[in-house]
């Protein structure tokens, strides 16, 4: 069961302020449960306030309230992988990470619901922010990758990674959040290097980028790492080269 | 425009005969339309019938010819990835993805409208088909992978590819179709050498994979053209070894 809000109801909150408080309700009862499955009654309890209280400030019902949680849901999300530009790929990436599963882990519900398709809150205003979301990762991932203007091949294998960690955070939330968060945060930087790499074999612009972000790796960091274990299990290939 | 199908009107049909007419009318314009602008009128023009007609077959209306046509284009979706477990992976990986690619080409707009959701057809019963050809079509692949029988890591590993395989065919679609499908479908191969072999780094079910699959590998073949121009890239790179 979830409790009331702390703040006291005689005290006056700004609309802002109210509209805030509303919006986190919804929010930790969307993360949750399927949108189908809150109503704006639960909205009101957590939010400790009235329903037509709800009401008056999303007029538009469930499927507004939901419309908004979301839109905030999504600027949390892209603030996941917005971090300064300094130090190795493979460390900004696991930071980014960290922050994207996080919000995973603690949505869990909410997402599986919302990224799974089906949902009666389901609208093409919907699809276009989870779709922002998208393109907003993939910005920047690219900034990250330090590339002046990314061409087409470049940006379909950031969009298709992004696309990549999508599912593989519904499997986790599937698979009762097994394995444990570092390790498949790690798996997912060892993707993108790994894809970066076989992208580099026929694209010029990922092989600079290649060069470039690996001249910064240090030997004990992730790309050190997956080097060092990769190597032997590709030493008997020796018929490839 | 579309043309009335060839089957003169005073042929007449079995059920199951008709039905197939229906359905690969209905197909055809769900192809390469949004569902919410095929109504049962341009079926019925397509496949050469009255209205009336259409109703008889499938009195559910539009929602279930859309299913159905759905259910259709899954079966031959999931055919894609089945195919004879002889020779080198890559050369599989190549077949399989050519027929997906030219379901994807073939089936344009219909393929973006049914996974990029918010479609007004879209219902818990889509999704279910749609899921149901993403596992399909990732247990055709590990039995490519010849594993006994695949562990976790393994499974999110494919199904993570299949995820990069839809991501990028969307993508394509988005492109006007650029690059060429060859090209596409020589780089989601390497996407899962590439991808298979940094699990290998943690995952020893997918190093013996690897292991077994490599030394099947011709010189000539995918995997020796991927891992002739990585090298040189990676060659700089040596102080992580």
């Amino acid at each position: 069961m979830t409790s009331p809000a702390a703040t006291p109801a005689y005290r006056r909150l700004s609309v802002e302020e109210r509209r805030t408080q509303l919006l986190d309700a919804a929010l930790s009862l969307f993360a949750h449960r399927a949108p189908e499955d809150v109503s704006l009654d639960d909205v009101a309890e957590v939010a400790g306030v009235s329903r037509p209280l709800v009401y008056r400030y999303f007029p538009g019902g469930k499927q507004q309230l939901y419309e908004a949680a979301l839109r905030s849901a999504a600027d949390e999300l892209e603030l996941c992988f917005a971090q300064p530009q300094t130090g190795p790929l493979t460390e900004r990436l696991t930071h980014a990470l960290d922050r994207y599963l996080a919000f995973v882990d603690e949505h869990d519900a909410g997402f599986s619901a919302l990224l799974q398709g089906g949902s009666v809150a389901e609208t093409s205003r919907t699809t276009a922010i989870v779709d922002e979301v998208r393109r907003s990762a993939a910005e920047q991932i690219l900034l990250h990758l330090e590339v002046e203007s990314p061409g087409a091949r470049l940006r379909m294998m950031v969009r298709t990674w992004i696309a990549a960690v999508e599912a593989a955070s519904l499997i986790w939330l599937d698979e009762e959040k097994q394995p444990p968060l570092p390790e498949l945060r790690d798996w997912l930087v060892d993707h993108l290097v790994a894809l970066l790499t076989a992208t580099a074999a026929t694209d010029p612009q990922a092989a600079a980028v290649v060069r470039a972000a690996l001249a910064l790796e240090p030997a004990d960091g992730p790309a050190g790492l997956l080097a060092r274990r990769v190597l032997p299990v590709l030493a008997e290939a020796a018929h490839l080269l």
